[in-house]
């Protein structure tokens, strides 16, 4: 599904996105999801996980900040988003850093049928089996579009691998997306955000390729946008929201997808 | 008591307003609290809470992430706060949504003492037992002038419920606040900072309808300063912030409060 | 180290600092870390808490919303932190307010290898066993000098109490450093964002009394910066980031860094 229409469906429908994810960008994350013209919502509680993802269109798992009880309450909430047929979209927050974090990704691959994963060329790389270095959160090595390919063979479902340039592949099929700004890089949770953009998305339009990757580029478009004027990190975030929110008229001339040999 | 007297009391005595609340808009929360010249603390290990409430002229509760440990906290902290004989305030965030949340916000109204309740219309028409929609922790309908008139007669204490119109009543009263503007829509937690505005206000002045209203409708004045030259929701919430640390002279005129039939 | 030393190393080895810190702050954390060019991580689960300190170069640990799992993953990653000879950073946010954070700082200082401790007058105080007045987690009175100098002597090690003046001591030589805002106390977690900047600074520089002088007085060189065109804490928070990210060539003429009387 192309961004204009999903973000017109997304202002038409207002799906709630349910967010499991971590304690240090949640704030962006639902600023995000709001800007978009989504509905965010935050509900760990074993007692309500479940009724809350009943609400929801689609829900986002990020495991920035992961724990036990996060793992519990992702699996209850993801086992009754599959149940009624919404997306569920993983961001592998840090995998290839700690093994807990690999180790849980993986297992949220295995006893969820995830419909999307979006992490940096790292985390991706990592989940491919390939060589990759994560330091924290941060990927510092890695090629986005050898990684994104792979990883979407291993796992079977579409991947983006999020970079200079974002790749996005169903195995079969892989995009290229060229916008984007340097300066988002220099925010914390950009990488959150754009993850959180294409929840909104699949919850209008599926986890197809083509839709994944209008999602990233719509959040990259937004921040060129939002460069205009920035100074550096803190006056661009504000930006960014601000141009997730803009009218999004004329926006296709400006979204820079095409494919590219996997 | 009028918003001018009891900005220049909160500068003065500088109270500390004790906040167990979300971990989505926390800081948003906290920095409100510091913009109007209060000091905001957040504290919920059962080793200190007490004690800090003991410190505190106000507590907030707001169960925007509520589990378990959280009401336990917020009850013991409650009955403390009570004890001492400082005001209670409860934001039933996504009352309505889940049972969880709405029978949360109902327990926490029975085994507490409240002073004054602030939410959305469908929150607080939740409370009144009528018929709300509440998606996620957003309103999607519902009478905020009924629902706050109900719910002030059913809970017994002053209810705000907040709209385009907000809408504050004892259950004998019922005021109009008309500041405000769209843009506090589209800043998640918007309704939680004027929550909070609500508490520093309490912890100088009660939790009459009258002071309650006079803090609504100072949080819609500072939103109306704040829209001045914003684009959208992220550079309109940092301009929210100065705008509620703005200087109160020649407020009285520009706070649009007016009693109207229940 | 200097200022401009400790920055071009951080620029080129992108050290990791790991947080272990509060919720209400932690996104503003973050991203302090991520403007002076290091590489912010937050974990705290058991299952991981070790693996990823032994990724980083320093550990920061912030006890502003502490709970007894909170102070057990902080005893752990400090003890690793130690046996990997990084810099372990305290900031005792609210000692002085609660007997468990004044206890909970001790406890700290006595079981861990501590490099530095970071907090506001009345916190320190509390630790140099002086009489402060801390409301929650604000210091209301307290001479900043005495307090580090005292403190340092007391603990015996780097100590940097932060006010209108910082005042850094070993409890030998005592450094004055004069940068800064009156705006820093308008935005909630500027103490603990000064402490990130002292966690960067001491994962190239160690953590000598020059050294976290020098990284406090970059942090309020970068709030005179940021506070140019700031109405408020809101924009100015926004400025800060931006201003921490700046070119630092010609930085060194307008630190102001004295050595004073203990």
């Amino acid at each position: 599904m192309k961004a204009e229409e999903a973000l017109r469906r997304i202002y038409e429908e207002r799906p709630l996105i349910h967010h499991l994810t971590n304690y240090v960008t949640v704030n962006l994350v639902a600023n995000t999801t709001l800007s978009v013209g989504a509905l965010p919502v935050m509900a760990h509680a074993l007692e309500e996980v479940v009724e809350m993802v009943g609400l929801a269109s689609a829900l986002v798992v990020n495991i920035g900040t992961l724990d036990p009880p996060f793992i519990e309450a992702a699996l209850i909430a993801g086992h009754r988003a599959n149940a009624q047929g919404i997306p569920v979209v993983l961001d592998p927050v840090g995998a290839g850093a700690t093994s807990f974090r690999t180790e849980t990704a993986k297992r949220l691959l295995s006893e969820l049928s995830i419909a999307a994963v979006c992490g940096n060329a790292g985390e991706v790389a990592t989940l491919a089996g390939l060589t990759a270095e994560v330091r924290g959160v941060e990927s510092l090595a890695g090629d986005p579009r050898e990684a994104a390919t792979k990883a979407a063979r291993a796992v079977g479902v579409t991947v983006a691998a999020t970079g200079e340039t974002d790749y996005v592949s169903d195995g079969e099929r892989t995009l290229a997306i060229s916008n984007g700004h340097p300066l988002m890089g220099r925010v914390v949770g950009s990488g959150c955000a754009s993850t959180a953009v294409v929840g909104c998305f699949t919850a209008v339009g599926g986890a197809e390729a083509e839709t994944v990757a209008q999602a990233l580029a719509y959040f990259g478009r937004a921040g060129e946008v939002a460069a205009k004027g920035a100074v550096g990190g803190g006056t661009f975030e504000s930006q960014l929201l601000d141009a997730l929110a803009g009218d999004p008229k004329g926006l296709e001339d400006t979204l820079q997808v095409k494919e590219v040999p996997g």
